[in-house]
């Protein structure tokens, strides 16, 4: 169920426990792809997920702005703190859980988003407000994972498979050539370098033509698949906190 | 320009400085009508503003959950407390600001995010962060602002102007029948009420059957009008802060 | 009972449940009328609506300093941030429903404290730490209230009945002549303007010179009976917070 | 000048750099002192402190409710954190400063506010906002400091002084065979007791009737000239801070 | 039991109520002793404390960066706000109740902590969190007490007794010739200074030639004696909240 | 140089720009190691990576106490907040910073602080208070890396090699046979599990077993390489925040 197109009533009759809340960002993806990727491609994937759970899942609307200051030298970005990201992510999925939608599962689009998100739902979970955990789509695509970087070949066929408008395609291979190879300038197992700026020049990590609409479908199927897996095993955990050893 | 569509070039691009940011709510809004209304309503009504406007404006993405604690009763509502949502907002806003858009509308489609949002304007305007102001639609409609309500003859009509197949038309008898004649239990002037189920046994305050979709076109233009000259008004004001006395 | 001048054995043996806590402002009011004016105006407004009851009240000390920051260009103005003002006075409140006096009147005197004691009147009725609401004293004078302004005709009659040596009688003409017509600088139903200055050259909206003890009188007649109404009521209400639906 | 009385041209006009801010607080001061003790003797002492001064000061109205949860079980104490304390003074002293008065003396009445209002001194003069002092009257009356007490020989008898009908002299024998001798309960310099209930019986520390209104007069004395030489101590003071070593 | 050297099985082994929590600073203290003074003696003294009692104590390793800017400019200095500092304590402290080591003794080296410490000892015991109080050595050394000062004699000695290596017995002279006689620049018994290098040319307050190791012997007795006594009576005492009046 | 073993004199003539903030954690370890595992393999760490340089570093005193909640259901683990831990590491580096000790390294033994220690450092370094970066020991030992865990091999026998006495051999069996295999439950690579008690039943995570004395010199070996080499590159690198593209 759609909160955003749903009734009170509807709600109300709703036999759910599960809740799905993408998290998204509004943030550069290089030349070729759109700011809204994140968020795009978390609430389908999360659409993808509800679609294939026999269980009923309330699908709350996506949360548009997050950690994202990373990429704040590039037009266009926009971002809160990771404390007020956490307060706001924490508040609306404490609000779902009052009405008793207490399993909570965060599908988040976003890289930057990860941290907070994970400590969020380890304050939701521990204070007994809800059971919440994250999970980032592309972390959980089987080999493809290896491959995310930024604006790169996972999530630009993604979205040539669910928004192919929204892909220059006439850019893709300026994008290719401008991108660097991986995320961050590495010394000791320390990335030295903050803002994605300072090693992507024009704010691609990855190949961004080494995909297409098909491989796009391929990651929604895995993910998709993943995110229902997960649900399930949410609905079915015991999540009472353990006791004091 | 809608950032979410936007690549960072084009945004890079844009000689805009004027951003329009809608607020929304995620809230029951009666047995007939969804509880994405004013996310809906607000998106629309700033996309209708920025269309009436020769200059460039940069429209962000909605930001969909509010302060609607007084909605709480009501299965459903989602909510943040007012000073997460005022944080959200504000760094929302700024992150903007850093990129030129910095005279910013938060057009608003929500009662309970008004002062709030006053008071993000002020901090940000004060600070000289981004001078912003935020627009209420159903403020702005002539003589039609008198009877908003909620989930009432306005946001009704709006909506069927807008997304018929979201308004359960089956059940607008019963939820007129239903409806609060007006917001809150006022005594001397205070309302006495904190939460909306004190007052509207089934969450509507007017009568929601008192519009139809021609007169949700005429709100449509009414308030696209008012934002469209509001956001010339906040282009071409003086905001600089003034001296002491 | 005055809390300020009571003992604490006083305070045990009172049997009351109700409490005002004036709550004020030290800001300009125009070149004739004192920066006390909000506090002056709340703590005599508070009194007279106690006098009125034959009910039990305490009265606790007036609160002076508020959110004012909008007329901080004029000299002397006082103010603390919306935030630490909803803090101060939440807590205070807090504390007097610890011996009981759980159901408070903030009466207030200035136009700035509205909405930020309205979040605080909500956050402490639903925490349940108590039930509070805010009352502002020119909103509840009758057809008056239309008039209002600021340092206009009816603080100044409010002041000359109460406090008639604090009123500049021989600058009431140029303080009528340098004031505004009404409060901001409006385009679509927006106040453009977040400081005072932008808009009332000295300060003064509405005429200080039309009014005069008499109308002070009458003010005070027509606020104290409404807050007696009130504490009435707020004595009498169910408080508890409602169910879900 | 008196800042509450004082309209905003007499401010711009005022000369001063030096403000003083009373800071007191309302709680119980035995069964036979009022409530307001506290408030009461610190405007006091801040009137008779200025009034020796030949320089210009601004005084700025007292803020009424303070750091006093060590009372909380005597019935009509009312109290704040100390940490939202320290914000309202803190911000309340900056907006002074705006002005110009940015030498300020914050004249305290309670012991319970002393730790807050060095760090909220402290803070504002290292930010460079002003530069601030807190002074408790009864730290600087010479040999009568060291009979302080709560409730006790010196507030009593400047009670007498200045409002002797606030004192219930009916009250003063009982007031002073149920009081304690010291402040806590000390082992090895340590006072395990955080609430003034554990060791004052009656809420009195001290005997309140080891004194009279003369005595009174003399600490107003007293401390009105410590605080005059304060004042001119923190006019002439060079109060820059200092460069690193 | 010193926490950092156990495994948890002895932890859960140990039948104690009460902990000792050294709190320290890493600053200056004058141009003979080490930054790190002020956590050297708080765990020394914790040490001494706790082989003195009979009953079992949990000591926790010690907190080494305290509320210490007053130093910030002698170079090597650190700090972190009061804020910081009360919430680390604190939250360190709840952690240590939750296993049940729920009455704690804070062992205090360093002045600037004490206001702090006492405000966090507070909250913990009101809260019902644990009872907890801090202990400052140097208040606890009988006459010796009065000649605290920086990095003084008292210092001096028991660094003497404890780590001889970490005293420059060459700077000694010199430290005493540069040293401040008093703590502060007083005016009506009001510190104006906040800074330590405005009254204290080398940040030394006292004489720190006037002790040797067997001074500090003596000292460590003294206050060894002195907390063991406290720990005695925090573990008999009746740490439960007082009734209203 | 040591902070805690220096005098002020010795840091203002050292011309270090580098700074090591030891960082560790006190928590469980299983039944054979201390709770303090995390701050001893930090110092040590740090102080090899301090020795392996040419540039002199400043080394500041460890942070005891980190972000261990998950492991609160085994007796004696302490832990503050991640808002307090961040707010904590963070002032403190920037005390450092005031002394021109502005590129810091965190060297961290804890895996619960990663997330919070990247954090600061991101906020650190892009407010321009300093250039901070984290370094986790256990990422940067070469093919060991993999073989982490908790109180698993590398933990212990680099604690064998620094502190013998603190491993109880005589639990090692036992520790191992108790130990889980991996960190978490996963599901769709989804760490299910908020406590580390969850799935591991005595603490431990990994074989304690499989490592000796030789091993734990290796592992301080490889991290004191790789940390000094990190230190250079901090030293050398550019640390000006990118311009906007």
């Amino acid at each position: 169920m759609h909160l955003s197109a749903a009734t009170w009533p509807d709600v109300r009759d709703c036999e759910a426990e599960l809740a799905v809340v993408p998290v998204g960002s509004t943030e550069q993806h290089g030349p070729h792809a759109p700011l809204g990727t994140d968020v795009l491609t978390a609430e389908a994937i999360a659409d993808a997920g509800c679609e294939r759970l026999e269980r009923e899942v309330v699908r709350a609307p996506a949360i548009p702005i997050g950690v994202a200051e990373e990429h704040r030298q590039f037009p266009g970005t926009m971002w809160v703190s990771a404390d007020t990201f956490r307060d706001y992510v924490r508040e609306a999925v404490a609000s779902l859980a009052t009405h008793g939608f207490d399993r909570v599962v965060l599908v988040n689009g976003h890289g930057g988003n990860v941290d907070a998100l994970r400590e969020v739902g380890a304050r939701l979970s521990r204070d007994g407000d809800a059971y919440a955990v994250p999970f980032t789509w592309f972390d959980a695509v089987g080999d493809h994972s290896s491959e995310m970087g930024h604006g790169g070949p996972l999530e630009t066929s993604l979205l040539q498979a669910l928004e192919p408008d929204l892909v220059r395609e006439d850019r893709l291979e300026a994008a290719s050539e401008g991108a660097a190879d991986g995320w961050g300038e590495w010394v000791s197992h320390v990335n030295l370098a903050y803002d994605s700026t300072e090693f992507a020049e024009n704010g691609v990590v990855g190949d961004p033509a080494a995909g297409d609409e098909k491989r796009g479908e391929e990651l929604l199927e895995l993910a998709g698949d993943a995110l229902a897996q997960l649900l399930e095993a949410v609905a079915e955990r015991d999540v009472s906190r353990p006791d004091r050893r």
